[in-house]
């Protein structure tokens, strides 16, 4: 799965407007440093990064990352001793490290997993590639302080942050070959200050340039704190999910967030989590047992909201697995029964008992329902169909253990699961997409293949 | 979906060694007249049917599928009042009906689903159509009293039951243009009986001619009891999916089919019978409440062979959906919660209620882990993964009803099924399918490089 592609990253930028959050390629987006959000995307293609650094930020950056030993790639650090030589002399530091094309990318850019499949895309094909952002005014890009791109027929006609036409914004992200590194030299007995512009402007003068376009996957050049903090918000505003409850959406993920931010820099895995969340749950459980209704109520509403975390932290640190969403459906529905039969085994009433039970049932069909829809469909239930998710029917159980009522509310939590149970029956029967005809065979040999 | 496709059915010849079971068309098979199975598996394309019956067995045939509303399509009898000459004038009978290509199929021949499918594949192309079944002792065909085709580069070159050389078996199947009546009509003119072997060999001197092979799809000219009986057999083996459990292979399926093929005569419909069945599930849970423990055993029993009655009834009549299957699902885990719950309200203790919970929530989380593992992967578990079904969870419950030991079966039941849970999530997490990125950055090019 994964071949012996290189990627350099620039990181010798001085980034004196992070103050203490810097140097900024280590400044915490979402609980992990910027640069290790690229590093992690193109992890799954990529075997060895170089990034060039400053003898100022060195220390800090090679503290925060390592060898990369962590993030399962191999990452080789080259300083560059002269920054104010700009970003192309860092670029050029880099040849000694590279033995074919390679993907260039800036340290204090962030660059959706989207944006970095596409680039993938085109390493297979040969000449060399700029990332350019075709949507004028779009709302992450500063103007006056962008790149900017002019190009024609795809030819590259001009480049640089004063140009006077221009079409596309330089994304910072390249495919380049090693070529690249004879035009910086050339240009080297000219000029001291040597930008990627001018490399990537002079280059394309003899060679074959191709311009990507972003197609409005999200990238940013994260020049201030208030960059980093609003696109922190963008990105949050991405967990919540279209099958997000009421409750979730509301409520829990907001909170979920934020303590999946301050996780997120700590080495748990998204598994662990999970396991970890699911033993959680012993604590409302017991607190149930015990009849200290509202402080399991009060736990059972905290399990809910770091319900969301072990997902998050998956798709902030781009490791969502499959298997990772089945352990957690498997431990929810755990977590679901335990709950439940602390408070039958708190009340020991034979009522109780059966509520309980009729309750567990209502709440593993909401979830049953769902899967089977999956498996059929590929598609989940919508509208009012798609209620009591687990984010309702835990926040009920708390309101139950709050108020006192908990018998009263759990009833309500059998009605309630089960008419949407019903309502999704009936949706699935009268739905014409539904009923279309599987085709089956009754011979035997086409059954078994 | 549906055309104004037509299609000929021959059903006037004698069935004379069908006894009182005949006539052939309309004799049982699985429970339903021969020619009702090859009807219903062209309905979703074909609009009407001729079907060519004789003086002889009209009644019988016309009384029993009528003008085809019952089956949602339209079925016109034309009588042949000269059987004895033979096939290719009952063709020709059809003539004023037929208002452009048209298929022909045999009354007496049984056709699997995909054959079927495959020559209506065929429509869209011109030229005439012969299904050939290319397997020379295919186990269903008796050789000396097959029709056999002798074709050579698609050139028709000799058709007949005593040929000297041959490559194919007749299926009976084609898909015919209104020139092969004046065919028969030039035939005619020189003798009385003609068969459409006749017909078919002196079209294709004139007519482009195409051979489809059947591909190993079961097809068979059922020609007297014995070989009824035998396709019949071969059909119900069918009925074993490869997701049934042992007590649902060894014992439940054989009982069910037969079941099933004494309710397929009647009208019931696949979906009415899960709902049917649902209701009786409050049997064995009454019986459970009033600790009538044996006699519930018993009924849980006969409940969990039943419970395959719908879906192949379904397939008996190729009127499978995949709502069908969603509805049976849910009520299946009502049915199971049902049962557990009645054992729990006649027991009326906090430990039973505590059990009865447990063994809920595994038994859930079997069902509930094959339809997640199907959403995600496609496929259900296999091997000691894939126990604790339906099946084996009511079979354990009727042994602990009728031995007397029902909690300790119960606890067995809560045991195993976890066990079975804890193997999958085991199975999931190693396995290194599962373990793909969710998020897939794959990119084909760059991963083949």
């Amino acid at each position: 799965m994964k071949y012996s592609l290189q990627a350099v990253i620039l990181c010798a930028g001085r980034g004196s407007r992070f103050g203490k959050r810097g140097p900024k390629p280590v400044a915490r987006l979402l609980g992990i440093p910027i640069v290790e959000h690229t590093i992690r995307k193109l992890s799954a293609h990529v075997e060895e990064f170089v990034l060039i650094v400053s003898r100022d930020n060195q220390r800090k950056i090679e503290g925060c990352l390592g060898d990369g030993s962590r993030i399962g790639v191999k990452i080789v650090y080259v300083i560059n001793e002269h920054p104010e030589r700009e970003n192309g002399y860092s670029l050029w530091l880099a040849q000694p490290y590279i033995r074919g094309r390679f993907i260039l990318a800036m340290g204090d850019h962030y660059y959706d997993v989207k944006l970095l499949e596409k680039l993938l895309d085109g390493f297979g094909k040969p000449g060399f590639f700029v990332v350019g952002d075709p949507q004028p005014g779009g709302s992450q890009v500063k103007e006056a302080e962008a790149t900017k791109i002019f190009s024609v027929n795809n030819k590259l006609v001009d480049i640089g942050k004063n140009i006077p036409r221009w079409n596309y914004f330089d994304t910072g992200l390249f495919i380049l070959e090693p070529t690249i590194f004879k035009t910086i030299e050339r240009l080297g007995r000219v000029k001291q200050a040597i930008s990627v512009s001018d490399v990537v402007l002079e280059h394309a003068k003899t060679e074959p340039f191709f311009l990507l376009s972003s197609d409005g996957h999200l990238w940013m050049d994260i020049d201030t704190l208030e960059d980093l903090r609003r696109l922190e918000e963008k990105l949050r505003s991405g967990f919540f999910k279209r099958d997000d409850g009421f409750i979730s959406k509301k409520f829990n993920r907001k909170i979920s967030i934020r303590v999946s931010t301050m996780f997120a820099r700590f080495g748990v895995t998204p598994n662990q989590l999970t396991v970890l969340l699911f033993f959680f749950t012993f604590v409302p459980f017991t607190l149930f047992v015990l009849q200290k209704n509202i402080l399991a109520g009060v736990f059972t509403q905290i399990l809910s909201v770091l319900d969301g975390c072990d997902g998050e932290i998956a798709r902030i640190k781009n490791i969502t697995t499959r298997s990772g969403g089945f352990l957690d459906s498997i431990l929810d529905r755990y977590g679901d029964a335990l709950i439940i039969l602390g408070i039958v085994v708190g009340y020991k009433t034979a009522q109780v008992s059966a509520i309980g039970l009729l309750a567990i049932a209502g709440s593993f069909l909401i979830s049953y329902t769902n899967a089977k829809k999956e498996a059929v469909t590929g598609t989940r239930f919508r509208g009012f169909a798609s209620q009591m998710g687990r984010d309702m029917r835990l926040f009920l159980i708390m309101l139950g253990g709050v108020t006192g009522y908990l018998v009263e509310t759990l009833l309500l939590l059998v009605v309630l699961t089960h008419l949407v149970v019903a309502l999704r029956i009936a949706e699935m029967v009268h739905s014409k997409g539904w009923a279309t005809q599987a085709v089956t065979s009754l011979n035997p040999r086409a059954n078994h293949p």
